[in-house]
């Protein structure tokens, strides 16, 4: 047992979505604090920009101490072990995550032994949300708002 | 945030496997109380009667007060509720465990509003093993051991 | 084309949810009629009677007369051939879902030519309701009013 | 109830297969106009040009009133809107398929609210035909001729 | 290497379906004989009775002496051994029977480490056509001739 | 029945990984014959030139004249064809892999008529490992050791 429950939250939040708000708020009824952290990959391109996607979660999770965010770069069993977390959190919407999150999964016991990740469920009302969909509407010039907490503007 | 957090493992535990043992060993990282719980169901018929599947689970993990064995009837939220547990431990080996658990998963958000489900992925070597294969496997007259923890004999 | 669009929708029902009455307002803006159409097979066992679960539903859609209840035997197709019905309607709720259906549907052309079966995607605040979940709650003594329209009562 | 029934069959039709055209077939049986909508995208790369995949679409349907051919940017729904249709028709091959279409459908019922999204399984003998297999066939120099209408030819 | 490549086809056959049929030719282009092995299960209720089942696999393989019809009890692997058989053949029809098939196949390498089992996935005009299917449409009143091969009458 | 069961075993294998290797070995049980065949696509980057991953596999297999490693380009039935190979191993790791593989398989039947496709499911040790992963850790920093055979040295 770790004196402290710190978990890492990863992905590229491009942008925060409503999902990733509520699946937070969720597991900060077991985590002392949660690391929400932003992997950047100089190969892939994302629409907004590191700075603005980390600024739209610090203002959303704003005031809450157990909420961190930062920027990383390489793998995620790395990153915890820096930030001294024991814990992943992930979210799983629908069968078609669940087969890639076994494998990341199963291959950080092997790379980072020390780390356990824990996995909640989307609620019905966010199963259907997910950044890249919100990507797609607003690059079609569709309304993005019920998808995107309120910190979110651009 | 509750001041011990502790998780409700249910399930029919027909018999316990490894695959439950080390989901419970990586779970005890982040709960500080683990209650085994053994649904039982006056229609459905199991291959050891409760008293036997529960006399095994204390056996395996004998001096470790962190885990309880108990049975219970009727709906796992309402368990929860009665010896005060805010959440609920569950394992998931492959994608067609995912929807089933899905479903259950946003069910008890509403039927007990105040249960968060936690989930696990199985690891690589656990992943096959699951009591109904293990009771086909004893039923067949083969060699189940290489599933069993060691306190099950029979 | 057909001068009157007949849907049916066969299922136990038992009991009827909301998902159910859901699915079928959808399909009344594109079906002329649809005709809910309990299967009923002595081998299986079902929580409520036929009577009770037909009267639910005529209770629900009461006064809507595009809406007919009722009960049948033997193959669907043959069902729908009886009524002169051409369509029949589905709803999927997950992955898990789809391949059952698409089975059926694969074998409805072939056993009954002329019957086409449409499909329609349960909302993300129906998917996880299911009759099976609904008797779950029932028979474990939870309340399972969120998941029922206004006319079933027991 | 719409006083005429026209559903928009959205895609990149890159190329158009005998899946689509099946497909298209039998949701005649409940469609009054079907608009078969060629999606651009101009960052996404396509094997023919969007003039050729429209000229294939027409000389397939060719004499048929029922069916109208267009090109749209945007999202589905938008353009849903502009030709005032209220059904969307979808065809689902497998398992694979299906997560995806559902985050749709349930994102369609958000941001434009009025329109519904049907959805037809393909029969065997096309569900394993997607323009995306029948580019690699052709980029590979294999035959294509089996997958492809026959007003297809380059 | 071994001598012979035999196999082992288990299976209830509660009928044996033309999708069986064209999996067993397809097999014999690599295996040297084909053990078609009827599981029987006291416990479990079948539509037809084994002796019925037996003949018509004779009958439809008549003539072909690389393939034997067998009934067996217990474990398949078990069976494999008795008859000195390296292989096992399963077919693989969608999505929802390969979770099942891994975990079968995975314990059959612990439980019978010396048996290898090969899958061919069944081609689409056979992908629907499963004894269950078959069983529901002979129950129903159907005609399930499409479905059965020639030997089969009752 | 072919004098010699030739199988043709196509990938990209940027890197090789210990799944491939321990497939292959299961394989050579059925086999007399293994062509790793590695397909190359000059629209496709990968992460090793073509000739390291040639040299790794030909180390990893070296002494063992039961197998061939080839390089090619387009369809690979049209490959099979050259190479005189009746047959195509591959593997399946999940159920997501599933779908990909029967749509292949199949079209493999029309595009490729004396081809057949066997499968091996992947060991429980192995099914979270793909060449994909492995690239990530590799890119990522970390260590691809437990992934790669012995061979493999960058």
């Amino acid at each position: 047992m770790h004196t402290k429950r710190i978990a890492v939250f990863p992905g590229s939040f491009d942008p925060i979505t409503t999902g990733h708000v509520d699946l937070v708020r969720r597991a900060l009824t077991i985590f002392d604090e949660i690391i929400i952290a932003i992997g950047v990959n100089s190969q892939k391109q994302t629409l907004f920009p590191v700075e603005e996607r980390k600024r739209w979660i610090q203002k959303v999770f704003e005031g809450d101490s157990r909420i961190r965010v930062d920027v990383f770069e390489g793998l995620t069993v790395h990153y915890c072990k820096k930030v001294d977390a024991h814990f992943l959190l992930r979210g799983l919407r629908n069968a078609s995550d669940f087969d890639y999150e076994k494998t990341i999964s199963q291959l950080n016991h092997i790379v980072g032994e020390d780390v356990e990740t824990f996995f909640l469920i989307s609620k019905p009302e966010f199963s259907h949300i997910s950044s890249t969909i919100v990507r797609e509407i607003i690059k079609g010039g569709g309304n993005a708002k019920p998808f995107l907490p309120e910190g979110v503007q651009f």
